[in-house]
């Protein structure tokens, strides 16, 4: 057995969901790190463009501190992701932005959505891992950037809020979507996702419900920040 | 004055070609970022698209650094970077690779072509870039990691290595051709250039032609490397 058996922890859940969870994150980030740089095209101007290169540089960073991470356990990184390219890039596919405003918020609810699992990852996880997840929950550069750039959007124009609540809707929405379908697949991931609501150590589609409709409550509340 | 015209340095050439020079190599690593993030769709495993999402990343590091530099010098990364995006872009656009082992051949002659411009950068700027230009020379990850790929695909399919090496060419000619323009329309960079070859204070074709050819052996012989 591999350190990875360590990573159940208290509330027994099996070790391969935690692993599963680093895979998810680690692919999330791989997949980020690219979906940024191709929507710096968007970007207004040059200074606009390195930023965004700058987000996705940090979005690399978080991915190769998990890689290093399952390495370390023993885990191929690569077969860790495996099971969930094919939903995230559905994600991304259905989510392309058409504007440099959509592409900010976009990846201001990514993020926001891949806290959420890094803090489930952490009550589930061993102590390397919790250090991890805080070095990377502990980065709020990203949020005030874009916070800034859609405030200042919304300020000059401000039909955008409206508008771009809704593309924040339909982010949570599709990324829902996606969700159930990897819940039904990989049930010991959803139980541990949805351990945090209810201490369950199996998940039914109401607890993976339930789950959702905390992010999609607490993205609400993130999306009205620049109102 | 800004702390720019401390650049000049011993060989009295003039501030703002060490500025360009900055500006030149901040656009070539924020380029290259984006040029590397979209040929990592040519990879083979997402384990090597991970690895040039990492080379990408320490470009965008590079990047960084540069526009950093600049800014402590009081001078706009942007304004310093806008003279070269038409050449850097011109070259990107004439050198597309056409598969996963021409990506890598171009990001280590990008790399290659980019060292020798730091390395003249370093010989006429003060202490402050001389040590961020060692910081960037410093790091040879990159080139062991393309140099094992290249050489491990040439070792199953020996024809690989002609077709490769005429590509190397062609990456040093495009180069050459959009050089050439930046040194009409910059005559003192071109001066900061060739002065490593002549100690001239300023430069005619025929010294940057010099310098190019010099740069075109030493890629020769890099890329014989993987003979």
């Amino acid at each position: 057995m591999n350190e990875g058996s360590q990573l159940g922890g208290s509330a027994g859940l099996a070790p391969e969901a935690a692993v599963d969870l680093l895979g998810l994150l680690a692919y999330a980030e791989l997949i980020s790190f690219f979906q940024l740089s191709a929507d710096a095209e968007l970007a207004p101007t040059l200074t606009d463009k390195a930023a965004l290169a700058g987000l996705a540089a940090a979005e690399y960073e978080h991915f190769s501190r998990l890689r290093d991470r399952l390495t370390r356990m023993g885990i191929d990184a690569e077969t860790a992701m495996r099971p969930f390219t094919a939903a995230l890039d559905s994600w991304h596919e259905q989510t392309q932005p058409q504007s440099w405003l959509e592409s900010l918020v976009k990846a201001y609810v990514g993020d926001g959505i891949a806290a959420d699992f890094y803090r489930q990852l952490a009550e589930h996880a061993d102590g390397e891992t919790r250090e991890l997840v805080h070095g990377v929950l502990s980065e709020g550069e990203r949020a005030e950037f874009v916070v800034e750039k859609v405030r200042s959007a919304i300020g000059a124009d401000p039909t955008l809020a409206g508008r771009l609540a809704l593309w924040g809707r339909r982010l949570v929405g599709e990324a829902l979507s996606q969700a159930r379908l990897v819940a039904m697949d990989r049930p010991k991931l959803a139980a541990l996702v949805a351990a945090g609501e209810a201490g369950a150590d199996s998940a039914d589609s109401g607890d993976v419900g339930r789950v959702f409709a905390r992010l999609t409550d607490s993205h609400s509340r993130r999306l009205r920040h620049w109102d």
